[in-house]
């Protein structure tokens, strides 16, 4: 393979449902070496993250639709293997938005120069210290606003995002329930991560009563990564001035017929909850606060990172399907 | 019948469903003479209000339910017939929440003294410039935050609440959709209070059609009365960034078995829509600044009422049942 064959994930048709390995292709292309202002970026690790779901539909709603028979995109970190442009040299680590490819050309002032904490650490900036970290912090601090004693719900609690909402809320003092899909996920959160209930939602039977079980006090903040039932439960826990922080509803992303909501939404008036939704790439102006306070935290050992690593682009589909059946552990990335 | 002789309307057990004559009693009561701070008050007219139904439920969100074989209360206007407290004199008007009879004893300082615009037109305050009126501005203004030239759809909005967003929002410079349930109704919306455009959700088809097809621009400001299939369509119709105000779901309040909600709530997310469910009572602070606007604009002409008013105590129940059926036209007032 010569220095400027690439190879790249194209989604050649638009799931119906849950995505099949039909839907996606692996390509291999020859890139044009770099031109003036342009870099050869070799990839080190993607990110594979359930809003990319949403860009597979024709009718996209959070951004732009990947196009069909082209390379999908997303976030990932690579090595500068090349540079035509003053501002970055070989061996430079850069953010990019050029995930599902090993290699790839782009203007150098498209890509966001890395000074990383920790070399060894990298795919901490897809998870942790990256777009699901800064989710977290822009979720909670921005829409929910816990104060110090509420008690916070969330979510998908061990995944890349629920994880830190947890990890923050408890540093910020406040009393945090999560939910998850297993009770290794479950063991994780409350031995290591220090959250001080969690609900299997496999096995709890009827999540609101489960819920109201865990909240005797009620829930002031939920943080919202699931839909259906758990925002059905959480309405119902909520106490008055309750803030709903609206981040994702992994739980209808796949369905082809849409799955009615909850019945009990009158609550919102009842209880004057608030709810936001929100997408991170609006609140860019957090990064430098999140950073300044997230990558102590992680030095520190106050922030605990679980990853689920899978190796080789080839398997990036596979690890994007897991995402949708639990079975990664933490934040999912691909190393390339 | 003796000048303490009082007739008051009790509930006698809760309604399973749309509430039935049954369910209340109208009861003869002897008062005792007013002591020293206290007044005798004849009412004149009573609100019935869709919140109601809520407080006849067994576990009310909204407030205090109800109890069982008690008068109901609820905002009214009276006239004070006989006083033992120097405050109020007699042929004082008072704004009262002690709704559903006809006269009653009470301490001074839990009455409001009224100084009326006009004499002739004091059932405006149980509606325009009542709870309904001040519900309007809170939520139009403190949750909706229209701005000049964005477009607002409001949901039963001919009745007490609709009627005032409609006018208000076309006062501050915005293109208002209203949703009704008769074409007279559409007609005075259209032709007296200068609405652009009026769905009647009963005749129009797909709801949600109907409104991306009378919201060109989208929907920028939803005030919500209804819920269920109203909700859906304006989470369909919203534009990035929406704000709903979330006043009642009416549709949901008489239902034995809940029914489920909109199945496009990841809407909320992809749109960055905000929803505040409110209650008017939090807001009393802005009651000055809503009168200093309101009564300017209702003596020149610029906010239209309509009124629905229904003779006679005795009669009470059938005007709050009418709520449901859609049969007032505009604020359903009870003239005792």
């Amino acid at each position: 393979m010569s220095t400027y064959s690439a190879r790249q994930i194209h989604l050649v048709s638009r799931p119906a449902g849950m995505p099949e390995h039909d839907n996606f292709k692996m390509v291999e292309v020859e890139l044009t070496p770099p031109e003036t202002g342009e870099v050869l970026v070799k990839n080190l690790y993607m990110s594979v993250d359930p809003y990319m779901r949403g860009r597979m539909r024709a009718d996209a709603v959070y951004a732009q639709a990947y196009g069909l028979n082209e390379v999908m995109y997303g976030g990932a970190v690579g090595e500068v293997v090349e540079s035509a442009d003053s501002s970055l040299q070989a061996g430079d680590i850069v953010l990019n938005g050029a995930a599902w490819q090993d290699k790839f050309v782009a203007k150098a002032n498209t890509l966001s120069k890395l000074e990383p904490f920790d070399r060894d650490q990298l795919s901490l900036y897809m998870g942790t210290l990256g777009m699901p970290g800064l989710t977290s912090y822009v979720g909670l601090f921005k829409f929910g606003e816990p104060k110090e004693g509420e008690t916070v719900f969330v979510s998908a609690a061990s995944g890349a995002v629920g994880a830190n909402v947890c990890q923050i809320a408890k540093l910020k003092g406040c009393r945090v329930i999560g939910s998850v899909g297993s009770d290794a996920k479950a063991q994780w959160l409350l031995n290591e991560c220090g959250v001080d209930a969690v609900i299997n939602y496999k096995t709890c039977g009827d999540l609101t009563k489960a819920l109201a079980d865990a909240a005797p006090d009620g829930v002031d903040v939920y943080f919202e990564n699931v839909g259906g039932d758990h925002l059905q439960a959480a309405l119902e826990a909520m106490n008055p001035y309750g803030r709903i922080a609206a981040c994702g509803m992994i739980a209808s992303y796949n369905n082809s017929e849409p799955a009615p909501g909850p019945n009990n939404l009158m609550l919102i008036v009842g209880k004057k909850i608030r709810i936001n939704g929100f997408i991170v790439s609006d609140h860019g102006e957090m990064r430098d606060e999140f950073l300044s306070e997230m990558i102590p935290w992680i030095q520190q050992g106050k922030i605990k990172s679980r990853e689920t690593v899978v190796d080789g682009l080839e398997n990036a589909v596979d690890a994007f399907l897991g995402l949708f059946s639990g079975e990664n552990f933490g934040k999912m990335v691909v190393k390339i």
